[in-house]
Parts: C-alpha cells; structure tokens; sequence
C-alpha cells in the first residue's frame, strides 16, 4: 500500500529552518509552506472554484460537522464526493468535526466512547466518536482527512490535559483502524499537549509511532498568546519527522503564518481572510484597512497599492466602502479576494524567502511594513 | 449636434411586427430587443461585469434614486462617472429616481415645481425635480437617461391620470432644458397615461413634439393585469416613431418580454432574475424551479437541462440547493447568474425568431414548454 500523501522536502532555510517542500495529493501537487483557504460548508465563502485557481490555490479545506448536517455526508457522497459535489479538482483536506463539537455546540459529554453533543442548528443530539468521523470523512472522499481528537479550551490544567492527550491518542488509533480509503485518502495524526511540553513530546511519540502521513499541530490559536503558540511551535516540531507534512490548524494571520514557516510548519488553514473580508477589514502590504471608514469615501485608489489581484486591478476603495456599506454581495466578494489572494501570495513570499535563505531578513521588512512592530499591533 | 443614442431598424417579423434593430451607445452597439439586468447601486446584484459580459449583457441599468442617496453622484461623478466606479465598459441607462420617489417613499407632495418626499433610508426630506433628476444623471454620467416623470399607481382616476399626464409632458420638457450633456447622454421621453387610450395618445403626441432619441412606455408592471398590459401597448407602440428605441420600464417576465417584443418594444429592464435569484427561484426552459424544496436534495441534474451558462455546466441542483438552503453568498452568485443569462438568452432566441419571421410561433413553443398555457400559471 502507497500513501495518497506525500511530502517531497525541497529545501530548508539556512537562515531560519523553514521548509520549502511539495504535497503530493491524489489531486495535484502544491508547494510548501501554504495556506488553504476554508470552504466550511463546501464553498469558500463568496468565491468561485475558478476564482481560487486563478489566486493560486492549491489545497482547500471544508468542515465535516457541518457537511453532516448539511446536506449530509450521504449526499456529498451520491453527488461522487466533495470534490465533484463542489466543483474543485485540486485538493481538499476535511477536519475531523473535533474542533467544532467543541467550539460550537454546547452540553457536550465526552466519553472514552466518543463525544455525546446537541447540534449547533437545532438543539438535535448527536454523537461523534474516531470511527463516525471516519466514516464521514469517507463519505466525504477528501484527500486529506483528519483524525478526531479532543481540542480542549486555553488555558485547560495539566491533569486534564494529559488524560485528554491519553485519550486523544487512543482515538487515533481508532482512526487509523476505521479508515476505509487508506489509498485514496491520508489520514493525519493531530498532535495536542496544549502548552505543555512533556505532555507535547508524549503526544507527538504516540501519534508518530501510529506512522501517519502527516501530523498537525492541534489545539493552538485557541486564545493563547502568540509568544506561547511560537514557543509551543519551536518544541513541538522537532518531535516530528522531516519526510512528513505538518500542518497548524486553524492559523491565516499573516505574522503567525510567517512565524509558523519559520517553525517548521508547512500547512495552515484560517477562515480569517473570508470572515474580515465580510465585514470589510482588508489585509494590505502595508497594513490592514478597515473599508468602511469615512476617510475612504474618496479614495480613488485600490484597497493595496502593491497588490495585482482582481480586485485592486479594478475597484477603488471608494467603490468597495460603498458596495460594504450598501451591504452588496458583490463588495464581500471583492473584499475576500483580495484577502484570500494576499495570503496566498504572502506564502508564495515565503517560499520565495526560504529559496534565498532569507525568510528572517523577509519577516523583519513584511512586520515593519504591515505595521507588526507599532506598540499595540493589531493580529491582522 | 448629433444624438449619441442612434437606433437602427435592421427588419421587422412579419408574422408579428416584432422589430429587430441595433442600439448605438457611447460604450458599444447593442441588438435590439434587449434585456438589461438592473444594478440598483451600481452592481448587477452578486454578479461581477466579467459575468456579465461574458453572458452577453449589453446595457445594464441603475437607479439614480439609489445613487443618489448613497454613495451620493458627486463621489461617483469624481469617480469618472458611474462607467468607471464600478469598472462597466457597456452600455449603462439610468432611471429618473421618479418611479422610487412613488415607490419607496412615505409622505410625498407633488407640486409643479417637483416632488417633496422623505428619504426611504432615514427619513430625510428631499426634493426631487426635473431639473435636479436630470443634474444628478448628468453627474452619473450613463449613455441613456430618462426624463422624471410621475409614475401613478394602477388603478388611477381618469381625472387624476389626465393631470398627471400633463404635468409629465411639462416636467419632460424643464428635462430637456436642464439636460447639460446631450453630446454624451440621450434623454429618452416616458409616455404615461395608464390604461387610457386617449391620454396615452396625448402623452405619446406631447413627447414625441420634444423629439427624444428614444421613448419609454412608464406606468405599466405596476400591478394591472398582463392583458392590461398588452392592450396598452397594443394602442402605445403605433404612437412611437419608428426610428427610435422603445423601453418597457419594469418588465422582465419571460411571457411579457415575449409578449413586449411581439407590440413593439424594443428595451425593457427588471429586478426579476436576480431578486427570485436570491430567494432560490430558476427560471428554466421547461419553467420554474424553487430549488430549495425538498425534491432537488438528491438531484445531481443542472439547474436547466437545455441551458449552457456557468452555473449549469457546472453545478447540480443538490448542490445549489444545499447552498441556498446554508445561506451561501455562491449558492444566489449560481442562481442570479442562471437568471440573468436565461433572459439575455430569451432574448437572444427573440431576435433569431424575428429574423427567421415566426415569432408568434417561438411564443407559442415557448409558452408551452415553460408552462404559461398551464390554467393559473405563475408570472415566472
């Protein structure tokens, strides 16, 4: 049996030790260190398959809690899976529905057996356990799949942590064991230990010996400070082999992707540059805008002065702040263009910088222009 | 001086009297009869001007009503005009803002001078005239504007609409005095009269003695009855010079398009496609489909089986369903698209007919097939 997941390792930054690799998916090969954009319910909010290709985009990700209940993973399947479901030939990568049984639904039980919850949507109970993410995940077909873990909240007490890390473990093994599509699909391995370094090395020594082909780094961007995710990174990554992907969940800032590259991380996903996109906040390379502002009812120049995409080579930010503020769809899809195009160029930068070995030198002109070295700097 | 609005007659249907022509504009010619996609706020709802083109929309129009209370027409006129704001290259008419000043807004005075109404956003008063309709579409700058004229509602009093059909020929001649870019902007005459054959005919012979580039027929699709409708245009149309365009304001019914062509017309505009776009209802070659009910969730057929646009080539109806039904901007982006295309289509299929001299019987295959021979068959 061959993996459908590999990782070819290019190169490493001298400067830094950021990896500049390629994914190899059972839907084409995308450099490394990216960011895939989040189509949660099987579509990135406001945009088009097209749009993502012609951006860049290499690997998306979409939400398996809520392809469940909407439309229901058996549909997806009927349609011939995901990707022929939402028109995307490139990869995709489902999360295990962990993080949103946790984040989302409330009176939640976790059992060994697996979790007892109600559904964000209508208060329905559900269960979900290693074998029915699995299965879902299946049913999904993407090229990418998650293994179920407990993502407990920031700060969580050691105790509590290491018997979630314990069980997290014995969870994955369950993965691994229900996986159907183990030649179509790979099945990542989340490492969790919260900011717990022990309790990191022992997760990352029971998910390595399960020999997945991939690992994520779990339960950060949960509300810690960005000094401890950082610190978190720089002891964790080591614990993971070098011919395998390592992906961070849940992160599309662009200081902590940079900051992420540079720790060995070579995937992030983020619904970030959607969800500010639609309420009008835009990243910019020389710092964030926030469109609907009064000083931009005038401005006649594009929302980034250094950015070639779609949006920036034809609107104004006069235009999108009225589009926004006249609530059109269409100033939400401008808007989350250029965010998902800005961060997907930004991990081209990276690459770009670890090619030169000078991912350091990149990150300290990228902080200073963004604005991410003024006291009481903004995440984004 | 020569108008910059020209409509060449290339033939007429012989077996209906259906003209098939060529609008001239400043931004392109365009075939005749035409259907032009509203953008209200100077965007064709959810759809970018890329999409637009490449459906083939010649003229699209906007509301100077709306523009006018936001983002206001002297940011848009600092802009370089309503065709530059918002990055459209075609053909763009602008309506007077008389029909929103009826339609939208509470407690309105009609004076001779104008019309005193409050702002339908925050209750403001405002005052709207010939002259001030007309300097706010200098402002905007489209190719075609229209003369502000009052728009009464079906039923109307013969005393009542005799009043105001005179005072819609004064106010259409103060129009023509304030219109400062008559080398750029044709301004076309809007005929009145309700269903009254004799004020209709007073209108027509009032307007026509001011020798626009171009005619609309107002004060129809306001909520008469589609015979009413057609018999209005049946005695309107003959009062209209042959070489000038003809516009049903407000008609987007595939039947009344039809029906429209068949008396005369040569232009109309709605909201239509893209309104039911949004709330999941297709206009389809075999008729109407509200994809949210129930029987699409496993339907992995296109939207419209004879129809080639992005949306069908590309998307099932379980799929668009699924969007719809989760609140997907994508899921109204396929189903606005689908809409707009299938008028502009229609209409294509029209000027095929009427070159081919069978119009009566494109209409009858087409009422059949789409279900308007059906007893209580719906508008759309």
């Amino acid at each position: 049996m061959t993996t459908p997941i590999r990782f070819e390792l290019i190169k490493t930054c001298r400067q830094t030790g950021a990896r500049l690799g390629i994914l190899h998916t059972p839907h084409g090969s995308f450099e490394t260190p990216m960011f895939m954009p989040v189509g949660t319910l099987a579509t990135v909010k406001t945009l088009s398959p097209e749009e993502l290709k012609e951006m860049g985009a290499g690997v998306i990700l979409s939400n398996t809690y809520h392809l469940w209940l909407r439309p229901g993973h058996d549909i997806v399947a009927e349609a011939g899976g995901l990707h022929a479901f939402m028109n995307w030939d490139r990869g995709i990568l489902t999360d295990s529905g962990g993080f949103q049984v946790f984040s989302l639904s409330e009176f939640r039980r976790i059992e060994e057996e697996g979790v007892y919850f109600r559904n964000h949507l209508n208060g329905d109970k559900l269960f979900l356990s290693p074998e029915k993410a699995t299965e879902i995940q299946n049913a999904l077909g993407a090229d990418i799949i998650m293994a179920f873990d407990e993502c407990p909240p920031y700060p969580a007490t050691y105790d509590y942590m290491k018997r979630s890390v314990e069980r997290t473990s014995r969870w994955a093994e369950r993965c691994l064991k229900a996986h159907r599509r183990s030649n179509e699909q790979g099945l990542f391995g989340i490492v969790q230990g919260g900011e717990y370094e022990d309790l990191r090395r022992q997760s990352a020594r029971d998910l390595v010996s399960l020999d997945f082909p991939g690992y994520a780094v779990g339960g950060l961007s949960v509300g810690e400070p960005k000094d401890v995710m950082n610190r978190v990174l720089e002891f964790t990554t080591p614990l993971l082999p070098t011919d395998k992907p390592r992906y961070l969940m849940g992160v599309g800032s662009p200081d902590s992707l940079i900051d992420g590259a540079i720790r060995g991380i070579d995937m992030f996903d983020c619904v970030l540059p959607t969800r500010i996109g639609r309420n009008g906040t835009v990243m910019t390379s020389e710092g964030r805008v926030v469109i609907k502002n009064a000083q931009y009812a005038r401005d006649f120049t594009p929302l980034d002065p250094n950015c070639d995409c779609y949006t920036c080579r034809n609107y104004t930010r006069a235009y999108i702040r009225h589009l926004i503020k006249c609530d059109e769809t269409f100033g939400i899809r401008l808007t989350s263009y250029h965010n998902v195009y800005f961060l997907i160029k930004l991990m081209e930068q990276v690459r770009q910088a670890i090619r030169e070995d000078r991912l350091a030198d990149f990150r300290e002109e990228f902080f200073e222009r963004y604005g991410f070295n003024k006291p009481n700097a903004k995440n984004f």
